[in-house]
């Protein structure tokens, strides 16, 4: 029997699905459900389907919804913790947005709002592969490349909340032109969508690649993680050399990071990383300790993919949500 | 009248020179003294030129020795602050030298040590550029390049101790040859070696340059800041050009650094940024502006030269020492 008011619900807001789990008091998974983020909609149906789902995930988990404490959200993009504002979503299709307060209209129970990738980091670090580490960094691998900053136990915001964006670190001046309109960046050279890029590239120029029809044959437009798994199954020959040069950058990237703050450890998640494991990490790790200025005891900062999968995002979430509540 | 035991003595051990300064309780100089480092002797005779530079400087600001009550030193190279050891101090030719224990056998009071850039960034963030500033990072341009981080006020060493090491963060994978062994560090890009190196290259091309003839007349075997403030006086173009393409390098280590920890202001310290000021800063806070990722409030984010020039150092060891000293 939970007792009353004990119950947190977490979830992932993303672009393309949203993923909705409820926990008790040991932050233990009772019930889990994902369904597609339709963003055709306005900012007001999305938040209604957000309070929907957490009904739904309270039932299926056979409790009611009395007993809820509050809901926490990782949301897409540039977030404003404090006031539960997401400003700029361009996966959503939202500008400053009110997700805290209009759902917290609807369920009236508190609601906390925190960027989807330091919840995920803050998730990783709290209950899965960076558990006991005082200081840790993220580096979330997917279509773009996010990361997030544990420092000394706490999840670090900097001064304006725009700290952690490992991604648009840049480790190639005058490189590849990045999202953000920058060069070089880390996102431009090794995020999903970089690694597409140079696979689309590569075939253009004649080489022969299963990847196109990999995705055809799975209804895919675009090169997913399991597109990139497969490929790879299949020793596919411009997929080998895309990853090994992503990840060669990646190990250069996590190098810079580790020569800057010299953390217990870095977590790899997102997509990839969940599926491939040590095949994606083992490579970028070696290229990194290859690159720290201290070399000697490079093996002290544990470089590791991710233990939690897709529940990286709405656990970090409820543990987020736990330091806020009053105890 | 100075209160007895109330007085610190902060020291600044360079490769070339030795500062010593005296302070009262508020931080505010009595006296300072210079001398060349003596790196021909052995480590007992350097520790014995720091304990009588203690007792003159002390002897100069007309002050008794028992009112002594630290001695705080910033070291080159590789420090564990808690221990007091010295372990890899090439510019020093020491390896594994129990500085603050010796130098506390021979003055009897209690010895600091800590890193030389992180006391030169720990003094411009208490007394100098950096004041009031919570999350503050500081970049050293020198032979090399160095770093320190103020995290929440306080100085971050990182897990090993490691961390800060700006100078070896990457922004051109497989570019030049750094110092450390990697490719393409910003130091191997941007620090005073790596200009003079241009600047070689580049006369032994053909250009025309005034700088070999600069440093022949002063006597100088390297491109000392001195020498290049002097060259760009005359408008030398070779200086010129590897001045500003050294200031567009350390422009995207700068954005790199703010978009990854987001501090309240950079402290560009060092001989170069102490000679030529806002002339050596403009142009790498313009690089860094362009390429933070949130550019609609770049300018919340200070770019300064450093305020305290070679008392930074001395400066920061009082103040680290008072932290540790009991009240």
């Amino acid at each position: 029997m939970v007792p009353a008011k004990d119950v947190l619900v977490g979830i992932d807001m993303g672009g393309t699905s949203l993923r909705a789990l409820v926990v008790n008091a040991r932050n233990e998974i009772l019930s889990v459900q994902k369904e597609p983020t339709n963003v055709a909609q306005k900012s007001d149906g999305l938040i209604r389907d957000l309070a929907g789902m957490t009904e739904d995930v309270i039932r299926a988990a056979g409790l009611r919804k009395s007993q809820l404490r509050a809901v926490s959200i990782g949301a897409p993009g540039a977030v404003d913790p404090e006031r539960g504002v997401v400003y700029h979503a361009p996966n959503l299709g939202w500008d400053v947005v009110p997700l805290g307060e209009n759902l917290k209209k609807l369920l009236r129970v508190p609601v906390f709002v925190e960027n989807d990738v330091n919840v995920g980091v803050a998730g990783e670090h709290a209950l899965g592969a960076g558990q006991g580490a005082q200081d840790l960094v993220g580096v979330f691998v997917g279509t773009g490349i996010g990361g997030g900053i544990i420092f000394r136990g706490e999840l670090y915001l900097g001064t304006r909340g725009a700290a952690a964006e490992v991604g648009h670190t840049i480790v190639q001046v005058d490189g590849p032109r990045c999202g953000c309109g920058n060069r070089g960046c880390i996102e431009a050279l090794a995020s999903r969508t970089a690694m597409e890029r140079d696979v689309r590239a590569a075939i253009r120029a004649g080489e022969k690649s299963c990847v196109l029809k990999l995705m055809e044959e799975r209804g895919k437009d675009r090169m997913t993680s399991n597109i990139i798994q497969r490929a790879l199954k299949k020793n596919d020959p411009v997929m080998r050399r895309v990853m090994k040069r992503a990840q060669y950058f990646l190990g250069m990237a996590v190098a810079n990071v580790v020569n800057l703050l010299d953390p217990e450890c870095v977590v790899m998640g997102g997509g990839i990383a969940e599926r491939l494991g040590e095949d994606f990490v083992g490579p970028i790790r070696k290229t990194a300790y290859e690159n720290f200025l201290r070399r000697h005891d490079a093996e002290r900062v544990r470089i590791v993919p991710g233990a939690l999968g897709d529940n990286a995002g709405p656990l970090g979430a409820v543990v987020l949500a736990r330091k806020r509540l009053p105890k």
